[in-house]
């Protein structure tokens, strides 16, 4: 065993000997994130929100390639509001923070701290639109939320987190429900899978794990090296609901007046946590070239390096990589080297002395960090190219895989509760039934969604031969 | 006049006449925001918030570019931080938003809902600063702050508005004041007169009109159209007030134990109404070109040109314009025009049946809407790309001058009283003195900031032979 590899082991708790330390010893050496002082909330570090940054960049353009606009809502909402579904209400009452006090004087109607926003932009939708011609109504907004949360976990479950929820008004079921199927295919998956290289499964919840108020919830799910299921992302159809709730109304082209159709859609920093939990592993994170904002980065092993170390830098830059030359020669290597690593910065460029002398760099790559190579100076950029290409399909790769060999096939309930000790079932919905997840349920074990036998999403939970995917959750 | 002439004067109250209710007007019929249902919040619909978009990413830019790096800090602060710092408590008590109850139960300790970051980013720093090669620590967060408005006006003070909020610290009291004006210079000003077209006045804010905990606060100062004046930003030092109160010290390269110096900066949504004040006229709003988020838009005059237009829509886009076709044959022409011109889109280019059986488009620009030009097809893109260059110049010439002329020079406190009631004055500060700020308060005339004759920032407000610039404010 090498110092490094050994000064590694020091480093970061195995996955396999605890799997949530690890994940919590991961975010504090990589520095993501930390515990904010009011329970439950969460600093974002530089890092961490570099990762957070670069989600949102790359599915912002996805949204408004789908034709929704960006707007922003209050963080404010009259408690009334709230009430106006019943539903919505009921569950969202347990999570809520109140203002009850601002400007030096008591309110005279307490205020919410926004969980998710459906009310207060129904109230606006219901203004704005008047006819069928401004219909749909397509809104996005970034925005923070919060929901009080009694077991906290860092990126997973904060009491307040960062997301974006998109809020929709439409003409007719069908328009809503297509444009909520394009969301979670064109924006959702298309970001996981071709971005973050998650695989995901999905699929409609069952009622018991719908939305509050929602007639369906599409969820993207993804499996955790743990074997456990993670949300990714939701989306919702809320039929005639919210409309009703809120007299969103339209005057159709035949001259009547007729109620929309509304949806929302959501995802969050929660994703940055299954980013580390999806592909981190014992070394540390291990970020895809696609989402990385630090793809490479130059090491100058030595002072005499920096400058020829900061001219590889400016060359993979021009060459469109998101490089980071560390410079910091008064460092140790080592620390550095597995400070990057810890990071899952995906290339690693040293220049040495020896590589200078040779017109050469020495690349290791955090897939396969045993086998450095040299590169010559010419072809320093087209190799890291070629090599951000095939690490981005590598990752995907493996982790589909590893979800495809976790997912176990059985045939009843008892099969399904012990497959997800280790991973996720599969078996009949028809065999599991609203009575299953219940006795699932007490092994903290529950259905994340319905799927048709083709893979397909079903529009309705009594469609015949659904399979019902199960597994304990975060 | 024109029938468009005339439709225009009915839109929106004459500048002239009711300036606040021309502002709310146009705030209203370019749809940029509308009052939130809490007291003072501001719901930004899209077109407003496409504006702020791209100031944040002008700003954005610029910040990173100073070194600092985006983090995300909790919307919620322990009560109890704010207090440690005296007159940082002082000064935002009134305004403070509580959180008194959450998750169904009351909190032990009430939570203040963010005024600004100070506090509790201070508290992190104090933990990741060990030593003098921690230090600088750039930090900068984009987020929502809530401060309780009693005299609300959308995008210039709401109780709840968005900003970025950047908090630096240092090892030396000089580090800290050049990072300050590097901030006031490189990221504000350049995005201020070079994106927003906005001239600023910047200079040193009196002890009375300093931020609360600082000890030295550099603003900069645009002129609305009515001759007030409106912050745009401001930076500020803290000396070692903060480092005091929350224990962030280092260790020096000499091994002492040292407190830093610390910085904070902000800017805010209300640089949408200083763009909305600065450059509109009694046809809505002028967007300069550098920051517009439709820098030209391609009206297909009718249902026969709509792709016609579709293929100019392309051509500029390629060649870097951003662009959107207005397709909407069906909605009068005069209608549309309207609109895009209320929304102040630098260049409007119309394709018409003639225009297309004629191979030319037709051009019209919003600072010169009288005279519409014919352009050849293969040279739509040039004429366009120049357009946008000539009326970014000319429109911050156009505020310059106007600035320059609303600023007289005066000799007496009284003067500037009466100066201040159509424009700005400017006097020796030796003449105004505290005592002379006190009488001005009494016509609401405030000492905006202090310059010394050069024009450039003085370094303490005792230097000899400083000029203070008088106004009223927004």
């Amino acid at each position: 065993m090498t110092p490094m590899a050994a000064n590694r082991r020091t480093v970061l708790t195995p996955q396999a000997e605890d799997f949530p330390r690890w994940y919590q010893d991961v975010i504090a050496k990589a520095e993501l994130a930390e515990n904010g002082p009011v329970r439950g909330t969460m600093v974002i570090r530089p890092y961490g929100y570099a990762l957070w940054e670069r989600i949102q960049a790359e599915m912002d353009l996805r949204i408004k390639a789908a034709g929704a606009e960006n707007a922003y809502f209050p963080l404010f909402i009259p408690e009334s509001y709230l009430q106006r579904e019943a539903e919505h209400v009921e569950g969202f009452a347990p999570e809520l923070a109140v203002v009850t006090h601002a400007g030096g004087k008591q309110l005279d109607e307490p205020i919410v701290v926004r969980p998710t926003s459906e009310t207060i932009i129904g109230e606006y939708m219901a203004k704005w639109i008047q006819s069928y011609r401004d219909l749909p109504l397509l809104l996005n907004q970034w925005a923070n939320v919060v929901r009080w949360e009694l077991r906290p976990r860092l990126f997973l479950r904060t009491s307040e987190f960062l997301w974006q929820e998109g809020h929709t008004a439409h003409a007719t079921y069908d328009d809503a429900r297509d444009y909520a199927a394009l969301i979670t295919l064109a924006v959702y998956r298309a970001t996981m899978v071709d971005v973050l290289a998650v695989p995901v499964v999905i699929g409609r919840k069952t009622k018991r794990e719908r939305f509050a108020g929602a007639i369906n919830t599409t969820a993207l799910e993804a499996m955790t090296r743990d074997g456990k299921a993670l949300q990714m992302g939701t989306s919702h159809e809320f039929g005639q609901n919210f409309a009703r709730a809120f007299d969103i109304d339209y005057l159709s082209a035949q001259g009547r007046q007729e109620l929309a159709w509304t949806t929302s859609w959501g995802s969050s920093t929660r994703m940055v946590g299954g980013l580390i939990m999806i592909h981190g592993d014992d070394q540390g994170l291990r970020v895809p070239p696609a989402l990385a904002p630090v793809q490479a980065v130059v090491l100058a092993v030595k002072p005499e390096t920096v400058e020829a170390a900061h001219r590889v830098g400016d060359e993979l830059c021009a060459a469109g990589v998101r490089v980071r030359v560390d410079d910091r020669a008064d460092v140790p290597f080592g620390r550095r080297a597995v400070d990057w690593e810890l990071k899952g910065v995906p290339v690693r460029i040293e220049v040495g002395p020896r590589d200078v002398a040779e017109n050469q760099v020495t690349l290791g790559r955090r897939l396969t960090d045993e086998a450095k190579q040299p590169v010559r100076l010419s072809a320093v950029a087209a190799t890291v190219t070629a090599a951000l290409q095939t690490d981005q399909r590598t990752m995907l790769e493996q982790a589909t895989d590893a979800q495809d060999a976790r997912i176990t096939e059985v045939a009843t309930v008892e099969e399904a509760a012990e497959a997800a000790a280790t991973g996720w079932a599969k078996l009949p919905w028809d065999v599991v039934g609203e009575e299953g997840e219940d006795r699932l349920a007490q092994s903290a074990v529950t259905v994340r969604c319905l799927q048709r036998a083709d893979g397909t999403v079903p529009e309705r939970d009594d469609e015949p031969e659904l399979v019902a995917f199960v597994a304990r959750s975060y």
